[in-house]
């Protein structure tokens, strides 16, 4: 059935736009905050009563496939654009939206993924206040594409930042890596059956980070996504100036990813993760720190290196391999996994 | 030479997408609000220091062609979330930007589109404070698709609500109306020899806004994107629940865009406007305001109609015809043109 499908006037701005926008939202509780101006107004900007910093993110989420086991390009949507915001140390509160979908995607679907979308925000609380929806021709757009941007408030004023890694801090990661990377990965390369019963980690960081925020001594705090935990840990090292060493064999690795990333040829240390946090935190609380997040669910978090300030390294991470050797984790290089997220 | 185009390494999130960015905002001067966090920390969000209410928006841009007269798909996802912000009665600040691009585009017309946008958000002393870059794999994506969000406060508290319209109110446009979408769908119908000397009228609506909050009794502000003219006067009566009744031989609408709607079979009040401002204020300043406006460039600036309380019209917008005729002014319907904006 035609109306089944997405048709161009879907995307003109006019009667058919806006009558989909509130179909597909219908579902959609939170839509302003309070005193402000939100989605259900339909004008052409939202208002967020906000006496604070605004700590904000921006994200175009690309992913391929759209649906996927743990998630599909809707939940990825909304959480990669919170963890962004939940990692500097901030509450989200709102979000906006923008769609891109291709003429002839259907409806159902589309619903689906939308849906996902705001059962994520309603369940971190965060209001939706505004989006935009667009439809290309058939043909000019692989499928659907979303752009998400969380705005969040500070809390207690502390900001976690790549910058501010400090030498003898531990580096913890809050769960283990590479699962959504090697997910997807082995999607595309068609070896579904591989996979087994590995799901993405796509899920909002905001509950780690509130555990973690309760700490004193907490420094530095990223969502390794694109570039997985090698790209996080290299912006810490780099930005902060510091020499980052990490034991292999203290990485919580899931031996389904262990044995896609040998059947790929892919370091899991460079798969993305869409639901783990990497941290910096002062040695004095580290124990505590993963003691905390275990006790809360995250039973894989672990120490699994530390900083130091060291001339020669400054700057670079060090792995300490499995057999013992210590070779330098570098910043990701080449094609990696194309539409990762 | 492989360096000129976008290879999927670009987005991948690893050592060659940092270079990019690098290399392509490389003319970026404004990357923060002094005391936040911008682009230059590549950090996982931004930090915007804000005491005030936040006003904000977002859209994709997808405009074909990404090049026209008048402008190009960079300036215009700047002037476009900027207008946005504008028309509500905010003094934008800070912007984010997320940028999808086709695997094998020219890196040479990805740094003018660029260039373009940070143009745009220089003259308007924005900064651009955060931003994504994704490549996707050639034939997944129609070239390039940027979206923006813009972050304003609120000034005198201020707003300018498509809800506010008040029976009495004059009804004033800023400028011609149509002349983006007449370009643009020319373009895209392959008559460009059609479109002579006329121009896409996109440009940052700020310094109208400026005039405008200068008076008091400014009620609804709103720029005609999408749906043109026709949309937004919709908007007003319906959420304002009045009666609009706006005359066609005070319209200005240039006679090549006449000419063009009419080659096109389509009516030059829904072709969308990326410059103009339609505004209901009080009669009493009507005239001031059309007088500042012309005062300060924007010679077309005309009083097009008023609204009025008239239970068996209100929620509609009524046309007088140039033949004397009334009819009812309905929201646009259809495909219109596909990716205008």
């Amino acid at each position: 059935m035609l109306e089944d499908i997405i048709v161009l006037a879907h995307g003109a701005g006019g009667k058919e736009n806006e009558a989909l926008i509130k179909r597909l939202f219908s579902k959609l509780r939170l839509k302003k905050i309070n005193g402000g101006i939100g989605l259900d107004a339909f004008d052409d900007g939202a208002i967020i009563p906000i006496q604070n910093n605004v700590v904000t993110s921006i994200d175009s989420y690309t992913v391929d496939p759209i649906f996927f086991p743990g998630g599909n390009i809707g939940k990825l949507a909304a959480t990669g654009s919170i963890n962004d915001v939940a990692v500097m140390g901030a509450d989200p509160i709102a979000a906006l939206d923008s769609i891109v979908v291709e003429e002839g995607f259907p409806i159902t679907d589309l619903k689906k993924i939308i849906n996902s979308m705001i059962e994520v925000f309603e369940q971190e609380n965060i209001a939706v206040v505004g989006g935009d929806l667009k439809v290309m021709p058939k043909g000019k757009l692989d499928k659907i594409l979303i752009s998400t941007v969380v705005i969040g408030k500070l809390v207690n004023k502390t900001l976690y930042l790549d910058s501010k890694v400090k030498p003898g801090d531990k580096i913890i990661v809050s769960g283990t890596v590479g699962d959504h990377g090697a997910v997807i990965t082995a999607l595309q390369m068609g070896i579904e059956a591989e996979i087994g019963e590995l799901i993405s980690d796509c899920q909002p960081v905001t509950k780690v980070m509130r555990i973690v925020r309760e700490f004193k001594g907490v420094h530095a705090a990223k969502d390794p996504t694109r570039g997985g935990l090698a790209m996080s840990l290299n912006e810490f090292a780099s930005k902060s100036n510091v020499t980052i060493e990490i034991d292999e064999e203290l990485i919580p690795v899931r031996s389904e990813v262990k044995a896609l990333s040998e059947m790929l040829g892919i370091d899991p240390l460079i798969l993305a993760c869409e639901g783990r946090v990497v941290l910096s935190v002062d040695s004095e609380i580290a124990d505590e720190v993963v003691k905390a997040l275990r006790k809360n669910g995250y039973k894989d978090a672990s120490i699994i290196g530390y900083a130091r300030d060291d001339e020669d390294w400054n700057g670079l991470v060090l792995l300490k391999t499995v057999t013992g050797g210590l070779r330098i984790l570098d910043k990701p290089t080449g094609e990696i996994t194309p539409r990762i997220c």
